[in-house]
């Protein structure tokens, strides 16, 4: 099958990473990658001195040999450059945040379906070893009943002018819990703080509730000092810890949990925790991007169905989106009140 | 001086190690012990034969010897066999949660002072060499303006039948945050889950916003097989992380942090951080509950102020209190939305 | 059965232990504490108002009720006091390390087989969870033929002034290695060096060899900043690690290893590694002092045979004789070259 | 100043992190490849289609625009093309261990002076962060005299055919220990064992004696189911422990250490231990890779004196070699033994 032509829009932090990753490929030739800074442009020709690059991301989704346009640009500019390409019959692939709102992510998606193409959008951590791994555990029933998630993605920085703290770092736990569970929450709590820029949470705290009765929390902050990309998820029948800082053990099952026993007569329940044994399965540390480089030839091919597609980045943007509202609405409280305490 | 005769009420979980810490302190002697269970007061007499014990508190309220009661019962009966030992003119110490509501507090600090005697609560915390440390770091104004607090405690168990995770460990955080910053929150935000006991929230996060524009937020769970015992305090000049499990490194202090560039034309700041230096000062290991012990003689005996008197433990059981009424009314519209979502 | 009496002579650093867990088994009776210095026999007294102390230890070998003599005190008193305990007809349970030379453990047994007496000698480690596990895993054969043993054992000080570092750390490792193998090395290397006390190593390094192909190497150390207890225990099938202070995980048993291919053309080895899953099973941490009393008076009523005879004493005294004679030549070569290069 | 072109000789594990790190930087070219394996090369390709290959070294030695020739082909052939690249008037970097005996070493060292030509050894760790970083705190006197050196280098394989892992492993540490101390040893000790292949030992120990009073132990092995790159630094002022795989903190110094006492009556020394603070420096985290490769082009380019020069390839070749002579007589010797031992 010869190989598909791969436009690149944006290489800022992400977009290297994307170019070396489709450059191994054998499915992909990367054909073209636009930034409007020619100093990022001079970089990416490093890598390969017979690249074409421009400054316009519309010779990219124009370009009419250009068959994959891959979007890793700041999320404002996501819906406009991912319309045109899909106008012009192109498959595109989106950096996450897919979208700025629900709205665009709805009508990218009934787009490609008129035009028959692929919208994916790049939520790289669905293949890790890791994610694939307590997939399986989780399916397979170990776990049991899943009656929390609770997930800590703290580090310092990095800082973006155009997102927040909930934007950059939620879509990947949100991808996650819906690749795991597939279930929307029927409640959303979620606070903050902005403490560097006004208008940018740097700190915020989401709690879910599900009807399955399972609670998710989220600890994002750009001001932890150490980073820590840790996951509990505790079911009925053992726990699971995801650290994704370990290597040695990024997993740890624990045959731990509580046994609850019979009502007692004051009807109070005495329930015991057993403390058990610790396994780590090995997980193979595949690099995740190529490996979601590799599943886009593949939806691209019609090999498989996508497990990025537009439908799970609505539903992702639609959380983010929901988030937002409920974290804006308790910053104001809490500034309105503040007024109210410094006079 | 001659020694305070104590009697114990209370030989469950904690007693005994007050038992220990009292019989050696050189200010006190233990002269009685209760416990409604035969079975406890035996073990408390194989560490000394001639204890005195009693299946009845009163006899230790009522006891014209005794000089302090200390209290280690369930909470609910703090207050009425606080209240009788104040009455007989005794010295107070109560174990923590101090009392069940704001007002029982409030009642025996107010019969205290009309009787001359001290009302003490166990933070115990309060007095481990860690937050000493701290405090002497904060005041000094290494970290410069606190910005987040952020505490995980979180544990397998234990569960305990009258009281809640929140009763259970907040009142450490809550006091270490009384004691460290004297602020009392603007709005408290709290949500959680009842996994094991429908009446008991064994998970619980909180999230409290004062005036000085800090946010401390809290991580609270008897559901995690593994224990964690890390708060991260932030501030604009430095950033500290206390892991209470790592007896090598108790204490790292971060010269990390962001800095403020002046305001952009665009209007946006571009922060950049700094990753810095690690400083882990040596904490000395005393025992905390030998350190409160004594205090409790140097408070009796008028040598100092009383760092853990009833005022602190009603501001305490005050956030407590209001925490709890957050709670209750986002569990109940959780359990609303679920009904309506499980036909 | 009545309660044996027992006369602890000794109450330095681990007297202490030794009274506070003989006097919780049922067993026994703690009868009397000898130590030269009054301040120490004050403090023993502190935790039982009711027992005899002395400044002889004479006074408890010749005591009439005493049934156990317990030797808590500078290895060069252990065999004159064992020796004169046993001629009275007197149990006894020595302190490692149990003798100065082969020959003192050599006679001690001899008297005690003589006397009907028990020699005993606390090799308290060989009653710790995971020292237990670790036999038990091993004798399963679950690790297969064991290939390598790699202790390290650092810390800063506890410096003594009678025992260099072999003898104050490595009789704990020679008693687990003769525990779990029971094996006698063939070779024995032996090296270190004195930095504080020209005359008593503080740093010794060991390696063994063992007919059946194990090499067992020891680093032993009173000079590091950081306290180590690691060991390593390489089987063809599996490897163990066990870290003593990693409380969550003890031991982990790693599915890794080396799996050899069929020789090359070229007579070269093409080995393979496996790195697989890891699994921790759950420790129980009873405490290992408590069990040794237990296996004492179990030992003494006759229930059951010896883990920490004399003969044990006797193979691991042998052991320390061995890797000092070594060491010592070392060290005087070095010496001599340093003389030689230092003018 | 014109780029330097570059051929680089041997494609396998290393090759290819060399080829990486000259193409980016300014000052080579990377000309032309040779490896034996024309799968290798295909790969050296895909990063660079331009790119010369061939399967022939002497292409490379013999090559008329060709200035420095790289090295990275297993240890036997090491000399040979070096020896041939330069009676070419070419620069040499050739991949550690240098040579296979002293003699190689200095009969390079000695051409590469007669034809003006630089040799220069790629031991990479002397250009991390971290020992750059210990030798400013070294030099600055912060450690006081330094008593000991710690390294344990153990991890599963890398197993290769015609190296041990002495000579594998040992030139990172022997490298680091000459460039920190530049003392050579007054004497070795060395033994350890063959599991794999009877001819390859795959566990070392190491000790080396210092007239400087300093001892040096060397922990390696291929047959550890953990990685573990860590040396302990003691000073008499300060200790210093250098963890490479803990990024948070690869060096700790400990303000840890022993407090000499005047002699005692009976002569003997009575030392205290402190414990202190722990300082983590930052360490910065350039690829040490790339700044090898930058100070090879400062060194040709006459900019600075070379660190990794042929003579500290000879003193460390010294080291591997004598080293080895102790360890072939240790391991006959353990051979005999086994052979008695075991009928």
């Amino acid at each position: 099958m010869s190989k598909k032509n791969v436009g690149l829009i944006g290489y800022g932090y992400w977009g290297p990473n994307l170019h070396r990753n489709f450059a191994v490929n054998p499915g992909f030739r990367v054909a073209m990658i636009a930034d409007t800074r020619p100093a990022r442009l001079e970089r990416a020709r490093q890598l390969d001195a017979n690249l074409q690059t421009t400054t316009s991301g519309e010779a990219i989704t124009d370009h009419p040999e250009i068959d994959l346009v891959v979007i890793a640009t700041p999320v404002a500019s996501h819906y406009p450059l991912a319309k045109r390409a899909i106008q012009q019959g192109k498959h595109v692939l989106v950096e996450k945040p897919f979208c700025a709102t629900t709205e665009e992510a709805e009508e990218l998606v009934r787009l490609a379906k008129a035009q028959g193409v692929q919208v994916l959008v790049d939520y790289t951590y669905l293949f890790t070893g890791a994610v694939r791994m307590i997939q399986e555990i989780h399916q397979s029933g170990e776990l049991g009943k899943i009656s929390y998630y609770d997930s800590t993605r703290v580090n310092l920085g990095l800082f973006q002018p155009d997102v927040n703290v909930l934007w950059d770092l939620a879509p990947h736990d949100f991808a996650i819990l819906d690749f795991l569970f597939g279930e929307e929450p029927i409640l959303i709590d979620a606070t903050g703080y902005c403490h560097v820029n006004p208008h940018l949470p740097d700190i915020v705290y989401i709690t879910m509730h599900f009807a399955s009765s399972m609670v998710a929390h989220f600890n994002l902050s750009w001001m932890s000092p150490v980073k820590v990309r840790r996951t509990l998820i505790g079911g009925d029948a053992k726990m699971l810890v995801w650290d994704d800082l370990n290597n040695d053990q990024k997993l740890k099952i624990y045959s731990s949990g509580i046994t609850v026993q019979q009502e007692h007569k004051r009807s109070v329940i005495i329930p015991e925790y057993r403390i058990g044994d610790i396994f780590s399965p090995r997980v193979p540390n595949n690099e995740a991007l190529a490996a979601m480089v590799e599943h886009c030839r593949q939806v691209i091919d019609g090999e498989t169905a996508a497990e990025i597609g537009g439908d799970r980045g609505i539903r992702i943007t639609r959380l983010l989106e929901r988030t937002q509202i409920i974290l804006d609405r308790n910053l104001e409280t809490v500034a309105a009140l503040r007024k109210g305490n410094t006079p």
